[in-house]
């Protein structure tokens, strides 16, 4: 087998969750991973550091996609519309992969260790928005306040989206989880 | 040693905190710790599971504090409104403890591995937060959504007031993080 195997990141992502749904996801190794894809062990650690990782491969484009679109937010956005705009702009990375979304969402909440994962992946791109937004000349606490915010809208709002059917809507789930947020932090106390 | 040790909690993590401090976290042995306080490695078991836990011990009280205050909130006030008064109630558990805090937080920042448990410590008390909502018959996701954007007030003001002198208060220091969190969110886009 050449070194150059067309879609290989892909392939090792789409074997990965079939096995991790088939077998679960402690009795896969990454040798069966890479046999299903027809691909070798040596090709799959090209990708991914180990099998967990195949599961949080797309963090790296995420977060590039969204401090770009929160840098493009018009000057006249606030920090949390820029993040909303950022957020509205990723939509569609996972729009197109529902089906595989819902996959790979069952296999996480049912692992401890891959929760935690996430939850670092979530922590970490709120980080990069709040630099993004620090760029942008907005301040501190503001920054890291609208950057939390906003990704707890998508945590909240991707949930929900995973459990629904195919024809739902990302970007309308979390246009409508904004606007819920805001009703709920419309009544909170002064200092 | 008898078996009724007086502050045997308090004082091992007094102890794994100073050696923490002075050697460094990997470095410290859990023997090493119960040496310090006067106390057994059994005496330590009975309180920790492990050196790591030192540093976590307080989650549970946090918790059932943060509920209990959430249950307690006057009827009429909005899901933001009663985390905000939740976290209000437990500010003095951490004002008594600034200089503890502080040590704590360096230790914790400095590790990936302790990061890591903090983030799971507050995922957990947003999703406590949430469940107590829920109890006041507030619906999804407005209750999830309440928590997380409290649990980032929290984090956020604490993270502040760790880094400024004893004297600063952590319950004005989360109201102004409350106030700048509506200011922020007055400018999101609707559905």
């Amino acid at each position: 087998m050449g070194r150059w195997e067309p879609n290989a990141r892909g392939r090792l992502e789409e074997a990965a969750l079939e096995l991790y749904g088939e077998r679960g996801y402690e009795q896969t190794t990454v040798a069966e991973i890479a046999r299903r894809a027809g691909l070798t062990e040596r090709t799959f650690f090209r990708h991914f550091a180990d099998k967990r990782e195949v599961l949080f491969g797309g963090g790296t484009l995420l977060e590039e996609r969204l401090t770009a679109a929160v840098a493009a937010a018009p000057g006249s956005a606030g920090p949390l519309e820029a993040v909303a705009a950022a957020l509205d702009a990723v939509g569609p990375l996972f729009q197109e992969r529902h089906e595989r979304s819902r996959r790979r969402q069952a296999i996480i909440l049912a692992h401890a260790e891959l929760r935690e994962r996430e939850l670092i992946k979530l922590a970490t791109l709120a980080r990069a928005l709040a630099g993004a937004l620090r760029e942008r000349g907005v301040g501190e606490p503001a920054a890291s306040l609208a950057a939390e915010a906003g990704i707890a809208v998508f945590k909240i709002a991707f949930e929900r989206w995973v459990g629904e059917p195919g024809e739902a809507d990302l970007r309308q789930v979390m246009r409508e989880a904004f606007a819920e947020l805001r009703a709920v932090t419309a009544g909170a106390p002064g200092p």
